[in-house]
């Protein structure tokens, strides 16, 4: 298995031709974040990252320092198991990993796709999968997280199988505040029929449109899996004044991994803000047999989520990315004032002709 | 001077991890195309490369195979020179450039922005350089290619600085078919106030919309250099069907290149059509000083134009880049029903939800 693009470069290419190589490919040189020992010991196979991006010192604001932290991780038990006992499995993975995001001190920590569950719609049984769905107020997933975001004073975006109060089941991001309180969601506006994903058979597209949430770090939003191949949903998360949008996901090698890196990183470019790439990682086998629409026998496993979680910044520098193949934390210590030097740089949300595009969609929508 | 990431990964990486490390960043491998002994003999110090994009071999459709060309050129005089010498000479070289495109069977060949002239806009001043500018219709350069489009059977979509019939100064593409005629113009969306792209001294925004234009061999349409940074006009183009988006451009490494490699392929892979990014190359050196707005002294060189053209299918998959230092030719032999392939795979089109976004910045516009 591959495990990394970045370290493959660092390990073969001699150092003046490895400094174009990732100048070209990925901006500016970034910092390394120095780290406590607990979080590069390695313990339970944890990879933890920390980079730090640069900004300007300006003269009329302080520089707004956050630390944004991104979860990647491989479900627990085999997908046989009783399902309190796969969801607990997984809490208490991840629990301890957003106790390293505290030791180094994250403020705003998004999670992947679907977190507490493993990614089931590629079966299109309903059953028993759809008892994961849960609320978000007072779900367990909801109930477990809370206590963290206020003992560590941190924003945790919680990514989840709804069920609201109509038993309507959505792909939703929850919003907890560093109060512990759920200040929103995000229902998923773009559902996928591609592949094995087959998420159209289980919710439907999100009906929130695209909110910006206020908190103590920053106004973060969430473009869910799917969305990032849709410009337009990253725009209007833009427009509506976030400066860190993440995208919490579930994709696989063979479907994906060559626009992972290039789509997040785009639209934080297009957009001057932050984007945070999340994918799950690890293979995940089902109880019974499925067929994936492409001519090949029935199989029971759902591809090979590839990790790579990466993070950009508004000038297109980014990280490098988790591993492909284990559990990770990725940091970044931002300064969110970058957006606006770079949006003051670039003049993209100056040049952007907004009427125009309006008038245009407007034409193309009524004639159709 | 580095000359291409792509000969970098190359010459180092073993060829196991090199596979993974190009499926990653490129995509599907593509195939060399054969070409004639004339092309590779890099006579005149012209790099010609070759590539085929695969397709399905479709029941109820022909397959579409047309061949693509781009061409990234220096200029040959200094800025010093009369300027019909220096158009001149531009001419001499680019017109012997087309002829290897035609030996290679190209049908539809893109040339890079501002093509006869050296990129004056760094300097503001207005004279000489804004003589450069040309009729549309039966300017020099028009006039220059139209036997070049008869003779080869060719659709030359020639990027020049217009003056029209009101003394306005436009940044227009000109789409001249194989029979010689001029179908069209396109004139620049998006002007850029950053760096030394001092171009809204010299024009504006562009009145003509996005349009697309019926060729014999496929849709085409013309995303010129700055406006590759917004999504809407690549958008734009894709929903009035363009098959193929050229994104002739002129833009320098300090600023821009750790972006180039995305924003045309993301464009490409969001809209499901062919992008073809072309950028000038070399180093211009201008007659007298002039200052970048960025704290440094005076000095009369406008960067490292990199080249690095390149060309993506509507699957993400894309060519190596040209040289980042010498002129070149770029051939890709496609299919153009694969643009319909990829929409009914991934399904962007269907899941695009146009109305929502209409509304939504409807809303946008008019609060503003």
């Amino acid at each position: 298995m591959f495990h990394n693009i970045d370290t493959c470069l660092e390990k073969y290419i001699p150092q003046e031709e490895l400094s174009h190589v990732q100048r070209i490919l990925y901006g500016k040189k970034l910092q390394k974040l120095e780290l406590p020992a607990t979080c590069i010991s390695n313990k339970d196979n944890v990879e933890v990252k920390g980079f730090k991006f640069d900004s300007l010192t300006e003269e009329l604001r302080e520089k707004r320092i956050v630390r944004v932290g991104v979860i990647q991780h491989q479900i627990v038990l085999p997908t046989t198991a009783p399902l309190v006992e796969q969801r607990n499995a997984i809490y208490d993975k991840v629990g301890k990993i957003i106790s390293l995001a505290a030791e180094a001190n994250v403020n705003v920590l998004c999670l992947q796709e679907a977190w507490p569950m493993p990614f089931v719609f590629c079966t299109r049984e309903k059953f028993p999968w759809c008892e994961f769905a849960e609320s978000v107020e007072d779900g367990p997933t909801t109930m477990f997280l809370k206590d963290f975001c206020k003992q560590y004073n941190m924003v945790i975006v919680s990514p989840i199988l709804e069920r609201d109060e109509h038993e309507v089941i959505w792909n939703t991001a929850v919003v907890i505040d560093n109060f512990g309180k759920v200040i929103g969601k995000h229902r998923k506006n773009h559902i996928p029929r591609v592949g094995d994903f087959n998420e159209s058979t289980y919710y439907m597209e999100g009906n929130t449109g695209h909110p910006v949430f206020e908190t103590a770090f920053g106004r973060i939003a969430i473009n869910i899996c799917y969305g990032r191949h849709h410009p337009l949903n990253w725009l209007m998360f833009g427009l509506n004044g976030a400066e860190i949008v993440f995208n919490p996901s579930a994709t696989i090698d063979g479907l994906s991994e060559t626009l992972w890196g290039i789509e997040a990183r785009t639209a934080a470019v297009a957009n001057s803000y932050f984007s945070c790439a999340i994918n799950r990682v690890g293979t995940e086998i089902f109880p019974t047999e499925f067929t994936s629409g492409d001519g090949k026998p029935a199989h029971q496993d759902f591809g090979h989520f590839y990790g790579s979680s990466y993070i950009t910044a508004p000038d297109g520098s980014r990280t490098p990315g988790l591993s492909r193949t284990s559990d990770g934390l990725l940091i970044s210590e931002i300064d969110l004032n970058l957006c606006r030097q770079v949006k003051d740089h670039w003049g993209f949300q100056m040049t952007r002709r907004l009427d125009l595009y309006a008038d245009s969609l407007a034409k193309i929508v009524n004639t159709d």
